[in-house]
């Protein structure tokens, strides 16, 4: 692996709108070398492809204003059984769903926080690889550099505290690298070792984000992680997940 | 958050032995800043700490002949049972467990590559918080920095594929970030959004460490990280963990 590598923020960017030119955006900004790979929050993504939705036009079912319960926005929840394919938890308002992808994440990705006005609330892109792929295509078009792109969204997990973000999205990277077979410097076999590079990619790039002040984008230059992964690939078969 | 950082692979380390001085090995490779965030793989800190088990001298119990079920060694298995305070999924010959510091991880944290010769595995460190803390009063006192340490390790975890490294110990770092209570630049409140700064740097780590090359300690430059969080306080209590 690469002796070294930088997290470099891209500042600047204005706020998001659907129909916004992201691949322009950032090419204004930061200049793309080969290798590199632009990591962008979910969030940017969404709004550029207009995943956001006003509450106001939402009619809430009977299950959606029981597990609001009074105390979250039955609309809100009725977006989230929408983009739920199972619910995973539900502990009034609270829910844990696997998404029409196949991510396991609080309220199904739908976000509500660092929305214009408190009326509408943000949806996952309809599907990440793609949206991953078309940006990279975009950034190819436009600097002619072979860049790797990841989208990220701040997941919760079992057993451990706090968020990390990790890929709901990619193209040109190498989203997992596997050791099967592999020996070890004293000759022993590394049994099925697999490492989620996307995913740590995308936790070292929130690193940069920063919650409130608007940087959605960060380049991470030096590491050596071409390839063709999706972040579907991250999505672990119920059979063979023995953590479940 | 800081607008850009690096992660830089400490390499030259010689094979590790019991009684090692990490802080004298590391320092005479690199030169640390006031600042940085030294990462160092379990692995290193169990290897200077003498948690090395022979085999030879393990008895293994019916429990573990019953796991190890001809697939394993018996006496491994029996040693992942005594580093476990709770047994989370048992599919033989394979063991999620509770660790005595309530990390939850394959085997308990008993790992048995890289280790020099087949017949010895590696256990956690005692005490990974006190780890962290004596190789940064170390880190100091050779070369007046002030420093932050983070152990990590590479854990599985339910739903995704493939593992990311994760904090076991932290010093003089802020560990998970808080952002209770703040407001986004649209007004939004940000309810208990809790970042797990702590598991984001040891991923970022991981991307330099390599597998094979036996380079267990990068140092991350440029993140305003500071703080005095423990890795213990990323063990969630069973309570209010929504995704269990």
């Amino acid at each position: 692996m690469s002796a070294s590598f930088s997290v470099t923020a891209v500042e600047g960017l204005p706020e998001l709108r659907e129909g916004d030119d992201l691949a322009a955006l950032v090419t204004a900004l930061t200049r793309l070398e080969d290798g590199d790979v632009l990591v962008v929050a979910q969030k940017a993504i969404s709004k550029v492809e207009g995943r956001v939705v006003a509450l106001a036009g939402i009619e809430a079912s009977a299950q959606a204003v029981e597990i609001a319960g009074g105390e979250a926005d039955p609309r809100r929840i009725q977006l989230i059984l929408d983009e739920s394919a199972e619910l995973v938890r539900v502990r009034p308002p609270l829910v844990i769903a696997r998404t029409r992808h196949g991510f396991v994440c609080g309220s199904a990705g739908v976000d509500a926080s660092n929305t214009p006005g408190g009326d509408t609330v943000v949806l996952l892109p309809v599907d990440p690889d793609a949206s991953a792929a078309r940006l990279r295509e975009a950034l190819r078009e436009r600097t002619g550099a072979e860049v790797g792109v990841i989208v990220t969204d701040s997941f919760g997990r079992p057993w451990r505290a706090g968020t990390t973000d990790v890929a709901i999205g990619a193209a040109g990277v190498e989203v997992i690298r596997e050791h099967i077979g592999e020996r070890d410097p004293t000759g022993y076999e590394l049994h099925a070792t697999r490492l989620a590079l996307a995913d740590e990619i995308a936790g070292a790039a929130q690193l940069v984000f920063g919650k409130l002040d608007r940087v959605p984008v960060a380049v991470v230059r030096g590491l050596d992680v071409r390839g063709d992964g999706r972040a579907a690939d991250l999505v672990i078969p119920a059979e063979t997940d023995l953590f479940r």
